[in-house]
């Protein structure tokens, strides 16, 4: 087994010595541009951890995770048109340093050119990882589609909501560990274990990072504190207080979330850190995330491996939510 | 075998048949909209013919038919937006009724459902029409990206201009031949040569319908006569048109060609229409469009089937060429 940085530094090797830029180069450059902004590649990294977990070398496991993370860029060039966004890892997105028709067409060929790196795994494999994927980017097409529709809604549920999460971004955490148990040809209930696994740290991972927006640490967050205030995002912690809010805090509460960005909105984020705290919601969104690691860890239990990859497995999802940032 | 009129009422039936709403509705609807806005269906048609001349039922064929469809429909949602186009068969476009966000991600759902459509075959078949799938889905991609370069280049080539309409467009004509090959699991060499019967029939259809929107029966063609010229489109009679003009002829090609769209457009229509034929472009326009079609009967006869399956073959091939509209 390899640590987490070394699968990285061997992702970063592999994605460096793929020749993506061929001709037409207006529909080629976009893409080296994007994938060359980095990023923790943690999809990648999983997939080839969860091979070597399931004892199969991780080279070749790969083409499945350059799968994972070339389809996570497409979906992040699509999603940043969407969202008019200017930004993506401290540089300008596909669609502002080219224009929206690049960031389209760029998009397409990078979710076929997706399914194109399984080609190298012979038929029954090469079957098993493309109708995950299948199932699994349309997935993250619907859990897109629930965040957009959810902007306008005012009537969203927990529960839509951890739809919405588990299919935008979860289920690609388990898809990429499940690949890399694919290509170990490890049993199929491993196999399925793994997944929910994934899925479940996945939720835990969103539903912290739903909880670090407001309550995280500004110098270690990397993004700023109160992001999500500030664009009114129906979060876990903002549907739980408006569920479990005093009839006043609940009023302010939706006041503040019909109001628009303003020059400064620091007294907007207090009072609804305020809000969060003492409705408890900060408190269930904890116990939430606890709740959904917990059932990541029973899967683990459960897999038929040995206890010392369970260890490793153990150890990461450790690590990766205890971040305090 | 069936009539091309019967295997339309067969795929029209079965895309009645087919569930695609579901929710989020946003995201299914316009999938529903604009495969139920109709068309030729010629792609599909050919897929279920395809796997009839190779001894198979076309029933067989349907799953793949039905995926070459889907992606038709997808590459002309996000076309359309690229070409910022209202309309598309008479009706409002994806993006024109709902909004570009919109188009954009229904149109990634629908390419990954082409992909899912295949499902339905053993993992070998699935493999083999999923990898011609991705190649030809990404040479249409490439197609695009030529055919917009092309829009603002003024040094394009005949041979960069075949090209382009051979990825844009006829590639998919072969892969949708292949594919009933494939379903029918018929040899390679039979597969090959229905994949370069359909696609050099693809590029003859291609010219023919650039020498169509010139000088077509306005009363028939279903588009506007003189569309290209007035969008100045570089198709391969302008090319030649450029090459073969006399100097004088070529100036006042290129002034028109710099034209924008005015009230009255038929002035330059009969000018631009006067050259191509003094300069040849017309004639040579024709040459191409035969020779593409005798390429296309050459490799129907290597085929490896029955004279009567042949004969069936050449007669859809050359009522397809004899449109004279």
């Amino acid at each position: 087994m390899h640590s987490i940085s070394q699968y990285q530094e061997i992702i970063s090797t592999h994605f460096n010595g793929l020749k993506i830029t061929k001709e037409p180069k207006n529909l080629y450059e976009p893409i080296q541009y994007i994938l060359n902004l980095g990023g923790k590649r943690m999809r990648p990294v999983l997939t080839l951890m969860a091979a070597e977990i399931f004892d199969c070398d991780y080279s070749s496991a790969l083409n499945a995770a350059t799968a994972v993370e070339v389809f996570h860029n497409f979906s992040l060039i699509h999603d940043d048109i969407m969202d008019d966004a200017p930004l993506r890892r401290g540089n300008q997105t596909v669609h502002e340093k080219w224009n929206i028709n690049t960031g389209i067409l760029s998009g397409d060929a990078m979710l076929i050119l997706a399914y194109k790196h399984f080609e190298k795994y012979e038929p029954i494999v090469f079957s098993a990882l493309a109708k995950l994927f299948s199932k699994t980017a349309l997935e993250v097409c619907e859990g897109q589609q629930y965040d957009v529709d959810f902007e306008t809604r005012e009537d969203v549920t927990i529960a839509e909501y951890l739809k919405m999460i588990e299919y935008k971004t979860a289920v690609l955490v388990g898809a990429a560990m499940k690949m890399g148990a694919i290509v170990a040809q490890t049993t199929d209930q491993n196999q399925n274990l793994i997944y929910d696994f994934g899925l479940n740290l996945g939720i835990a991972f969103q539903l912290q990072d739903d909880y670090l927006d407001v309550f995280g640490n500004p110098e270690t967050f990397g993004k700023q504190i109160g992001g999500d205030i500030i664009e009114n995002k129906k979060t876990y912690l903002y549907l739980k207080a408006k569920e479990f809010s005093n009839e006043k805090d609940k009023q302010q509460l939706l006041n503040l979330f019909s109001t628009q960005l303003t020059d400064d909105n620091s007294e907007k984020i207090k009072t609804v850190q305020t809000i969060f705290d003492r409705s408890g919601a900060s408190n269930k969104t904890q116990e939430a995330i606890k709740m959904y690691t917990q059932k990541a860890f029973q899967r683990l239990k459960e897999m038929q491996i040995s206890d010392e990859k369970k260890q490793i497995l153990y150890a990461f999802g450790e690590k990766l939510m205890n971040r305090t940032v």
